[in-house]
């Protein structure tokens, strides 16, 4: 089972999730590699993940075969483990729990494609109703606080598979980085009675520069205190503090904005490894009026390094100003060609 | 000049240091990489590395030319400029200010070498008393907040030169990191009138599994939420805030601390990357009894990936106990060969 430790400093957890390690250098992947020459997440090789937990499937196809658009299942190398009772313990002056929590992958199409980008909207639309469906699923779950969805695309990224896919970690507590936005947002809210998110929205549509897409329902621009070069926000124009509250509309339109700021960021790179997160606010709020649901996107160019751990904070060589600039060129570029 | 901006959420900083990319994936370089085959640190080659800011070196010779044995110099393509007055504004909803501050760059030593393991200990030992004189002196400079020191070894770990040497930032601002790390250890103190880091100290002697090294003046121990495998702290036994007063007996003591340590960690993993940082209490603060300077030492194993950035915490898969038995090991075995 794996442990979550509290630093008894920060009050920042860390999961320890023993790997079957025999010697040191082990260690260095968080997870084994896969050797395998088959993609376990293509149609017909259903058998190398077993225990579907949900599915978008052609009428009458049976659960864990073909004839499937989208499909979760578990991680074969969970960082928690769902089975057990949730325990709290000090060890010394630590603090310790079990690790209790769900980590599911969702793949998010038959294709064997890497990208977001490459994908059908068809099937980033049933991939975001999948993270509502779960999201939806796990928060009936009283053990769990988070659901934490993410993508990682690239070897750099962190993806050890590259047939396209997110992952969900539920967790039994409220991760501190959201924890820190909910703090942050809510003492904006305390000061202005207004959404810090909200007020970024209309500051961003007004400045222009820092405005990758702006539809009906969306608003995809690079932060003023980007943390990366081309960090990318996608955000909805209509104050909503949970993810899982999206309605048609908003799915149809974020496919889209989805594919296509992703594609600017890879016109504009060469195709570079990213992340992206769902921030969204914890399965125990009700709806709130300071936080306001969004996905990050973070390409990986520059490495972290001793500053940027020593500082929590980082060096950024790319105004936003000019990656939003560059970006929204690229698709006209690209069009036009 | 760079630019400080803040996250009006988070209330993180971010350094904008626009680089002279062209082309978006210019951005791919924190800084423009030197295709020189001359090491700018060796000596002889002082002229690619000119405005010494302090020395040790032998009577009679002079600055910016050989005869030295330890050199600070300015940072070619430095992340903040010292000249100039510091200047806060708004910019609508936004913080900023202007980029003051000092980049040093310590070359540790004439040798050509990579890791601190590499170094004679009487290199490191002039390394530690030069950190000593650069934070004593930057404190004089009343725009400067805090001085960062951290060490990079390795392309993983951001070097991007292989020479060894260490870094010094010095902020207009005191970093979120040391933020956290103050006011987490006030709050422990304001309950239990200790130092949270000497408590650490405490159980982790009576516990001894995550001990990596016991000397008469510092400890050296993987922590009990070790984010990271194989992630060291080295931190005196003597209660002390402040890096800068450290005294002979410590820097002799540190000096093998830090060689044997690292050494441990090359031999245990083959030798990985690393980063090093020193963490100390802001230059405003008087003696602190809650804070206790220490050096935390992080080999670069696994990769951050997309649940690392959300959360904010990390997933493990090498427990500190088993890090540590590994690494008294390490140095046994290679005593014993």
């Amino acid at each position: 089972m794996p442990e979550m430790r509290k630093d008894p400093i920060t009050g920042r957890w860390t999961i320890i999730a023993e790997s079957r390690a025999r010697r040191p250098h082990d260690f260095s992947a968080a997870k084994p590699h896969r050797q395998t020459r088959v993609c376990p997440f293509c149609e017909g090789n259903e058998g190398n993940t077993v225990g579907e937990i949900a599915a978008y499937r052609q009428e009458g196809t049976e659960r864990d075969k073909p004839g499937w658009r989208a499909r979760v299942v578990p991680n074969m190398y969970p960082a928690l483990e769902i089975e057990g009772a949730l325990e709290k313990r000090a060890e010394g002056m630590y603090d310790v729990m079990n690790g209790i929590g769900a980590h599911e992958v969702i793949i998010e199409s038959p294709l064997h494609v890497a990208s977001t980008s490459d994908l059908p909207e068809e099937n980033i639309r049933e991939t975001l109703w999948i993270y509502r469906d779960r999201l939806e699923d796990l928060k009936k779950d009283k053990r769990l606080a988070y659901g934490l969805i993410f993508k990682n695309v690239g070897a750099l990224a962190g993806a050890s598979l590259e047939h396209t896919h997110s992952q969900l970690i539920a967790l039994p507590i409220v991760p501190s980085n959201v924890q820190e936005e909910l703090d942050g947002s809510e003492a904006y809210f305390r000061n202005r009675g207004r959404c810090v998110y909200c007020d970024m929205i209309r500051q961003e549509l007004r400045a222009e520069s820092r405005v990758v897409l702006d539809t009906p329902y969306f608003l995809a621009f690079c932060p003023f205190a980007s943390r990366a070069p081309f960090e990318t926000w996608v955000i909805p124009k209509k104050h909503s503090s949970h993810y899982e509250q999206i309605n048609a509309e908003e799915v149809e339109d974020l496919a889209g904005v989805l594919k296509r700021t992703i594609s600017k960021i890879e016109l504009s790179l060469d195709r570079p490894a990213y992340n992206y997160i769902v921030h969204t606010a914890p399965f125990a709020e009700h709806a709130l009026e300071r936080f306001h649901w969004h996905i990050e996107i973070i390409p990986c160019l520059t490495r972290a390094a001793g500053f940027e751990q020593g500082a929590g904070f980082c060096i950024n060589p790319a105004p936003p100003e000019r990656a939003a600039e560059f970006m929204r060129e690229a698709e006209r570029e690209s069009a036009e060609s």
